[in-house]
Parts: C-alpha cells; structure tokens; sequence
C-alpha cells in the first residue's frame, strides 16, 4: 500500500500527531509532502520555521514515537507526487479535505485512479474547539489543546 | 459527482452525522441507502425503529442542518445499488469501511469501475471511545457522546 500525507506541521501538535499515526496505521509506505518555505508562507501570516527545521522536528518525533524511518519530500504545490504517483491513501484533515478532492477530479481528467481518502477529525482542544496552529501561534491554547489563557503571544509552557 | 452513504442512522448520532456532512461537502448528488427493517434487525439485537419513522428523522434533520433534499432509497442487502450504479464516492465509517471494500472487489468482478472511498472517522466520546448506536442505545452515552453514568436502559435526558 502506499499512502500520501501532507501538511506544514508547525507547530507540531496533537491535529498532526493523529493525521501522522493514522498515516502509519495503514500497512504501506508513507510518503509525506512538507510544505517548502514559500508555500507555507503563502498560505499564512504567521511565522514559519525553515523548512530544514520542521522536517527535522517531524522525522525526530515519527522516529521516537512512531519507530519508523519517514519519507518526507518537499511541497512546492498543494498537490506534489498525488498528482502523478498512484497511491492507495490520501490520509487528510477536515482542513486538507477540499484538497484531497481536488487531487482525484485532476487525476480523474488525467485517467489515473482515484485515491480512498481518509478523513481524520480534527482533536479538539479543551474548549471543545478544533486544535490549529493558529490558535497555538497566538498562545490561545498549547500543542494539546490546554487552555492557556495568557492572553497573546506569552506562549506555552508545558509541551512534550 | 456521484456520492453514495448507506447505514441504519437510528439513533442519529454525532457519528453520522459527520458521515452525512462529509458526504454532502462534495460536490454531487448524494444517495442514502437506508436498511430496510428485515436487514436492520437482522444485524443487531436490539431494537430498530420502523423505516418510515427512521426515514422522516433523517429527512429533517438533512433539510434542517444541511438545507438539502436527501435522496433515500432502502437497501434490501449491505450492498444496495453500489454494485449497480456508477458512483464516485462512497463515504463510510470505520465499521463499514469493510463493505466498500467488499463492494469494490464485487464490481471488479463485474468489471465496472471502482468506486473511490471516503473513510470518515468515528467520532469520540466523552470517554475517548467511539460513539455507537448500541452505546447510546444502553443508555451509556447520549447521542453527543456525553457520559450518562445512570446504569442501563434509562435512556438519555438530553439531545437535540
């Protein structure tokens, strides 16, 4: 089997952690496309790590955690090798899901066959709402939902 | 696009209910195969609702929460007109993801085309378990996942 994941994953937090352990669940190769720096600057206003720095906090935490060797290859588009590989899953987000539909109607006008998505939901923080960086950024909440009522900008001071 | 969902939906759940949005979010004509009471009961021990009644709880809440018209037709076997009709999607749980496998080797068979799979997570529980019928129906959890704690069969105080 092989299996697609993508995403900028910074900060890494417990939205990331179920994509990627559900990525490994299924028994294949898992191919994951990490944003380069211009596309994850593009899409947000927020700081973003180099690239060389997510990918290595990535493969540190699926190593550790997961015991597993990653694959991770550079996004230049939302789109990457789903585009002309044939994989049997694309394991995405509520947030990444139009993209996953995306990638099977351009598939599909290209003849390829299309991917089984598998959606997973979003972890809720303790509030009940979703989990995003965004909200980790603007210290809102920490890496796994805890409500951190600092106000902005103060940051976590609990993460593992 | 064309988007096929199946299940007994009763009671209606957080579960299905994001089964139901995920499969209304593509872009496309949604068909719903409701079981038929001979295959809801056969399937479970405990009880089902009368398809008539299960049929109109499903209707309004689709009209209501998601201002569409559902197309519902009654599903006499697990397999429904997914053997037949050329759908492009069908978006399952992780409890029928088993039957959209089974349903695309059947149409392999048959030589028609596959049907790309949407596998939309359980939602959890106040418990961190996955919301199920049968845990709602023993009066554990209500239909959100709350824990009930009043012991078997008390049915739950609240929903909506």
């Amino acid at each position: 089997m092989k299996v697609a994941v993508g995403g900028t994953f910074q900060p890494l937090h417990d939205g990331h952690k179920l994509l990627l352990r559900t990525a490994y669940e299924i028994d294949g190769q898992v191919d994951i496309g990490l944003t380069s720096d211009e596309m994850a600057r593009h899409a947000r206003i927020r700081n973003v790590e180099p690239y060389a720095m997510r990918e290595q906090r990535l493969r540190e935490w699926i190593e550790k955690k997961l015991g597993k060797k990653p694959h991770i290859t550079k996004l230049e588009d939302p789109y990457g090798t789903a585009l002309t590989e044939d994989y049997d899953y694309i394991v995405v987000s509520p947030e990444t899901y139009p993209t996953a539909l995306k990638i099977n109607e351009l598939r599909k006008e290209k003849g390829l066959k299309l991917i089984t998505i598998v959606r997973v939901n979003y972890v809720l923080a303790e509030d009940g709402k979703p989990i995003s960086s965004t909200r980790i950024d603007s210290g809102e909440i920490d890496t796994h939902g805890n409500l951190l009522r600092k106000g902005k900008h103060e940051g976590s001071g609990r993460d593992q």
